[in-house]
């Protein structure tokens, strides 16, 4: 079939074969079909949608569009998460070290920061020395030496995904639910994964905003794993505020270790909900491996954390990867913001508080931005809580003080203060289990 | 505003503003928007439409993208019309004459053949030495001679419906009304016309199935027209028979010179279909251009080519562009086909028929392909004839026996005869004036 009449199909809301599907994607590549047909597919599939099958197999026709992770140890349970991003999510941070000391291997294929939300790899690289840049080779190595690896996409990994992620980046075709989970799919399943936990986040902080939209992406995403054989599990997760005291590169790889140091005794309370959420995505993963309840799972990860296992695992980890976790540089400046309103705290506009972290620079606007590790934002206080006028709000960090003080007024109004009583808010909505 | 969000804000179903589509097509030709971004734009289109004003705004934008003829004679009112194409639609060798014999200026620029349906130039271009390659310039000075002109799109004439319209074609955005109205109305408000009649057929050899389809885009042609400040009125005609007794391109000229030679006494009895829509199409040119009632219009061209005086005009249009109206071609095969059954004709695949037709050499399948001028169908029956075993239905014409044994069977399937009477068609169904 000519590219033309697939296009017409599809413009048409006829499903497309699996093998349409994988010859488009494979033509596509080999330049036989050009960057204006694919642009005009996927803004048909914009507005006609794509079924299940035809989800899954556009994962599959990009994931094999490269090169496959393959583990040579069949009898081990790989296990990854994925989070569609906010404001302060550190998990991975926590949950890889927590996973992979109780011996299931975390293979962790990362991405940069993207628009107001920050990346895994852009606070791993605040780690002095930290490496993510590893091949393929090193990856499968040190997952085989020490059970966990977090690296970023290389070029050999959904080259098909690169491709047309950056045309729907300019085609305005980037918000179609089937793109999007073949896209984030597609690189989980080509890191080679037996099962995989998704942390599906909605608020004014996360890309779905309501609760409705996210739970459509997780059962969309969870399909798509299924389809594939693999076991998935989903949080729904709350991204109305941020997740724990830091939101920055630096700050967040602080947090995340004061955490595994004292897991009992954690020094600020914000961090409980950090804690948390690790432990809970922590223990889902463990349960899928072994095959065990959530809550002997949990227990597991717990005394993980609490031996200092972990702490050991992630020193571990770090030190595999060339960081040095002693030498974490911190920001010259820091400014506090204090309320200038007396009442409840009812709400955060948190994607422009992500947004004005890019401006600090904790995330970049183009692609060739450099990031300032230690740019960042702490907050003090969350949703229901009452403050009083010159009660600290926020603290913002950064080795620029002008930068600083361009966001300040900004940074304040993004905080809405009210005199009625709110409540606070609810972090883990919903599970999925498969 | 970047690309990217105007693509966005029609895919949300906003009108664009006349600038944002000035600018897109300008910065499209300026190779500042890309093709895929375009295409993207075009699929938009297509599934959420475009208002009057867009509509206009785009056509206004393609035609601005290139030249504009003007005349210099402001006291003139130059007229045309366009047809949206059928099988054995020859009516612009007819009409061309008959109102440029009244002084009526005719610039006409036509097209050639697409997919199954004839295009003047091709038929013109069977005329042993006619040129439809002229420039503006020649364009112009022959309408200021004799005050007709029939050549074919120049490179300077809507260079953004050049490539947009190429584009479409690969991108399966060609069956969109907004874009397909401001495709055929940015070439013709080039030619500096005054006044415009369109022909828009429907039917089973028409680009539009249906009268209600037809009418559509009748009306919305006619409000480009009225916008551009334009006087302009529509026939709604039928296209479920070929018009008239011949399709194919030499066949088709020698048909327009029997009827003008012949005007009172026609050789051939179907002729008179082609006659009567080619003197009502030229009444309705002439009551715009003279500002006269149709009747009295009808009146004057029917002067015109039962005097001869058309006859003459053709004669000199011929001449002028360097046709040899006397060493017209002639297949140099024909071959009869015979009715295998008795009844009543009930329909016509007719466009199967183009597309046999195009196998014969009538036209093409490709651009590069080669048009053999002789090639082509005779029709001896129309809807609701009654035929017998072993009575005409077909001859069939042109250079290559085999080709025309090829399509033998295949053509006489293309007609449906059935034992119960059936009504003849009507012609005309239809004139929308402004």
């Amino acid at each position: 079939m000519l590219p033309v009449e697939l296009i017409k199909k599809k413009r048409a809301g006829c499903a497309l074969t699996k093998k349409e599907i994988q010859n488009f994607i494979t033509d596509y590549l080999n330049e036989k079909i050009a960057d204006y047909q694919m642009s005009a597919l996927l803004m048909a599939i914009y507005f006609q949608g794509m079924s299940e099958d035809e989800t899954l197999a556009l994962t599959q026709s990009m994931m094999n569009s490269g090169e496959i992770v393959e583990f040579q140890n069949s009898n081990q349970f790989y296990v990854d998460k994925h989070s569609t991003g906010g404001i302060g999510d550190k998990t991975s941070l926590l949950l890889a070290p927590i996973v992979s000391s109780l011996g299931i291997p975390v293979p962790m294929i990362s991405g940069r920061g993207l628009g107001h939300t920050g990346g895994t790899l852009d606070k791993l690289e605040s780690i002095p020395g930290f490496s993510t840049q590893l091949s393929l080779k090193e990856f499968q190595d040190q997952i085989h030496n020490i059970g966990v690896c977090l690296i970023g996409q290389t070029p050999t990994i959904c080259p098909a995904d690169k491709r047309i992620y950056a045309l729907r980046d300019v085609t305005g075709t980037v918000e179609s639910l089937p793109l999007i989970c073949a896209s984030i799919m597609s690189k989980k399943l080509a890191e080679g994964i037996n099962g995989l936990v998704l942390d599906v986040k909605f608020g004014s902080g996360a890309f779905m905003k309501s609760e409705e939209q996210a739970r459509a992406l997780a059962k969309n995403l969870m399909l798509i794993g299924l389809g594939a054989k693999k076991k998935v599990r989903a949080l729904i997760t709350n991204m109305n505020q941020p997740l724990g005291a830091f939101a920055g590169n630096s700050l967040e790889v602080q947090e995340c270790l004061d955490i595994l140091k004292y897991p009992n005794n954690l020094p600020n309370c914000f961090y409980e909900e950090t804690r948390d959420l690790s432990l809970t995505l922590s223990a889902h993963m463990v349960a899928m491996a072994r095959n065990i309840e959530f809550s002997e799972a949990y227990e597991a990860c717990w005394q993980s954390l609490s031996s200092g296992q972990a702490l050991k695992q992630w020193e571990t980890l770090c030190k595999a990867q060339g960081g040095n976790l002693s030498d974490l540089p911190k920001a010259s400046h820091k400014v506090l913001l204090q309320s200038h309103q007396q009442g409840y705290v009812h709400s955060f506009d948190l994607e422009k508080i992500g947004w004005l972290n890019v401006d600090l620079g904790a995330g970049r606007k183009t692609l060739t931005d450099k990031i300032e590790p230690t740019a960042g934002i702490e907050f003090h206080c969350k949703i229901g809580d009452f403050v009083n006028i010159k009660d600290p709000l926020f603290t913002v960090y950064g080795k620029n003080l002008d930068h600083i003080k361009k966001i300040q007024s900004s940074l304040i109004e993004t905080i809405s203060i009210k005199e009625k009583p709110c409540l606070k808010e609810t972090l883990i909505y919903e599970t999925l289990l498969s």
